[in-house]
C-alpha cells in the first residue's frame, strides 16, 4: 500500500480552503486594527517573533516602511528575557507573531512591552496561549490545527492577516479587494509547474535565496524551508546585499532562486541575477505567469503587493516534492520539534 | 624572495594603533553626539547601512536596546531608491554607516531622511564623502585609508565609534574608561592563538557562527569573512534561532565558532553550543582568556560590552592566515570590489 501524503503536504494543499476561512472570521478584526493604526498614527512599530514567524515580520516591515514610511524595528524577544532590559515602548504598537503562542521569550518580552505602556497585540493560531494572554489585543490566525513540523499554512496565514492590517492602515480598498480573491489565487497557486527545478535542487551546491522589499520575507522563509525539510544549506540576501559579499561565492556549484515581483525592486533583482550567471552559477527565477527554461511560474494576485504570498505557496509545494524525492520525511525533520523553547 | 604580508594582515595589525589615534581624533566628538542623544532622549533610532557596516549597525542595537530599552530601526537604503518612499522620521536620530560614503543608494535614503526633518548622522572614514554631504552631523571614523578590499580596521572603528556614542548617552564613565584603555586590549587580541581550529576550518562542511546580543554583530560580520576571504560557506544565527530550524542540518559535517560574552547571553549560547555538540558537530567556542581543546582566547577588556570588539580582531587574525593557508589571496576576493555600488 502507497503511504498517503505528507501531513506537510495536505497542509499546503489546504491553504486556499484555509485563507478562505481566515477572511470570513477574521478580516474584519484585521481591519479594524488596521484602522486603529491609522487612527493612532504612530512613528514607529515594532515586531517580536522567532523563525518562520519573523520572516512573516520581515514581509509586513517592508509593506509598512513602502507604503507609509513608518519605520519598523525588530526585538529579538531575548533583550527582555535574558538581558531584562526595561523598555521605552509607551504608545508604540508591539506586534508579536507566533503560531503556538507557546515561546516563553516571547511572552516575557510582551509582557515587559504592556507593562511599559507598549499597545501590545499578538498574532497567533492559539488564541488561549500564554502570549496571547500577555497582550492587549490578539488578532487569530484562523489557521486551524498545524500539524507538520514545518509550519506552512500558519506562515501564510500570518502573512494575509499582516497583509489585510496594511489594507486597513493605509485604507487601501483595493487591497482588501485582493485579499477576498486570495482564495482563488492561491488556487491557482498551487497548479504551478516548477519540476523543471527539481533535479538541480536534488544536489545544488550552495544554494542562495534572494529578492527585495516585501519578497525577502519570502525568500528568508524559502531559505529556511530548504534546511528544514531538505537539509540543503541554503541562505537569503537581499539582492543588493548579495553582491556585498557573498558573490564571492558564486561560481558554477551555486543555485540561485530569485523571487521578482512586478514592482521598484524588478531591476536590481534581476541585476543580481545576471551577475550570478556570469560567474556561471544556475540561477532560477520565480516571476508571474511566465516560463522558461530557468523561469519558475507564480501567479499574479490582485495586488502586488499579495504576490510574495503566491509565490511561496508555489514555493511550498516544490520543497516538499523535493525533500520526499530525496527521501526524507518532511513531517520528521531531524533535531527539531513543533515548540522551540528559547529564552 | 618571499611576498609580504597582504594588505589585509597589514591593516589588521594596525588596529591597535588606529583605535589609539581615533581616540585622540574623535573620542570627544563621540561622546558629545551621545550626550546630545541623552538630551533628545529619542523613543527610536534609525540606521542604514550596507555589509560590514550593517553588522556594526546590529551591534550598535543591541547596546542601545540593552542598556536603554529604546528601540533600534534598521532600514534598507533600497526602500528609498528603490520604493521612493516618503519617511516619518521627524526628529528621529538616523545613522548611516559607510566606510567610503561612496554609496549611492545610503545617500539616496540619508537625503530624504534629512528632508523628512531626521536628525541624520553619518559615521564614515570620508568625512568629504556624498554620504557626509547629505548628513546634518558627519562623525569620522578616523581610521586611516584601508586599501584591502575586505573591511577590518574600519569595521572595528565603526564598533569603537558606536561604543563610545552609548558610552556619552548613558552616561557610563567606566565604558568611556574602558575606550580609552581599548587599544592595550586590542594589542593583546593580537596575541591571541587560534591555531587549534585552523585543520579543521580548512575543510570544515558546513560553518555556523553563533552569538547573542551585541556578539550577534561580529558573528555576522565573521560569517561574512569566511565567504569573502576563504570562500567559506558560514551563516550566523542568534543562538536562539539557530535551534529554529538551522539545527536541522547539525552532524558531523558541520563545524561552528561561537562567540560567549560574560553576560546574561553566555547561558542561552552553552545551550545551543550542547545542541550541537550532541548531534556530533565539531564546536569552537571564543571565550575570554580562557584556552582549551576547542577553546580559541580571546581577551577580556575593561567593559564587557567592548568584549566583541577584541573577539573580532583576534578572529580577523585567523581568518586571514585561514585564507593564506587555503592558497586564496584575501586582498583580491573573486568577483568583489572595494566600493560596492548599489540602488
Amino acid at each position: 500500500m502507497m503511504p498517503g501524503p505528507t501531513r506537510m503536504k495536505s497542509e499546503i494543499l489546504s491553504v486556499p480552503q484555509v485563507v478562505a476561512g481566515q477572511m470570513d472570521a477574521s478580516l474584519d478584526a484585521y481591519l479594524a486594527f488596521g484602522n486603529r493604526l491609522a487612527s493612532l498614527d504612530p512613528n514607529l512599530v515594532v515586531t517580536c517573533a522567532r523563525g518562520s514567524s519573523d520572516h512573516a515580520a520581515t514581509y509586513f516591515k517592508y509593506l509598512v516602511e513602502i507604503c507609509l514610511g513608518v519605520p519598523v524595528a525588530s526585538i529579538g524577544p531575548s533583550v527582555s528575557s535574558v538581558y531584562r532590559t526595561r523598555w521605552k515602548l509607551e504608545g508604540t504598537p508591539v506586534i508579536a507573531i507566533s503560531q503556538s503562542g507557546g515561546s516563553d521569550d516571547l511572552r516575557l518580552f510582551m509582557e515587559a512591552a504592556t507593562r511599559s505602556g507598549a499597545i501590545s497585540v499578538s498574532l497567533t493560531n492559539d488564541v488561549a496561549s500564554p502570549l496571547a494572554r500577555a497582550t492587549d489585543t490578539v488578532l487569530d490566525m484562523s489557521a486551524g490545527p498545524e500539524l507538520a513540523v514545518a509550519a506552512t499554512k500558519t506562515y501564510i496565514a500570518s502573512l494575509v492577516a499582516l497583509a489585510a492590517i496594511m489594507a486597513g492602515w493605509s485604507r487601501d480598498p483595493s487591497m482588501t479587494e485582493a485579499l477576498r480573491a486570495l482564495p482563488d489565487d492561491l488556487d491557482r497557486a498551487l497548479t504551478c509547474d516548477w519540476s523543471a527545478a527539481l533535479e538541480r535542487f536534488r544536489n545544488p551546491g550552495s544554494v542562495f535565496v534572494t529578492a527585495r522589499g516585501p519578497g525577502l520575507g519570502i525568500a528568508n522563509e524559502a531559505a529556511l524551508k530548504f534546511k528544514e525539510t531538505c537539509l540543503i544549506r541554503a541562505e537569503a540576501f537581499s539582492a543588493a546585499e548579495m553582491i556585498h559579499g557573498p558573490l564571492a561565492l558564486s561560481g558554477p556549484s551555486l543555485t540561485a532562486l530569485a523571487f521578482l515581483t512586478d514592482d521598484g525592486g524588478r531591476e536590481g533583482i534581476e541585476g543580481g541575477v545576471a551577475r550570478l550567471r556570469e560567474t556561471g552559477s544556475t540561477v532560477f527565477t520565480v516571476d508571474n505567469e511566465k516560463t522558461g527554461a530557468h523561469v519558475l511560474p507564480s501567479v499574479k494576485t490582485g495586488h502586488r503587493l499579495l504576490d510574495p504570498i503566491a509565490q511561496i505557496l508555489s514555493f511550498y509545494l516544490f520543497v516538499e516534492e523535493l525533500a520526499v524525492s530525496l527521501g526524507l520525511n518532511p513531517d520528521a525533520p531531524q533535531h527539531l520539534n513543533k515548540v522551540t523553547v528559547t529564552r
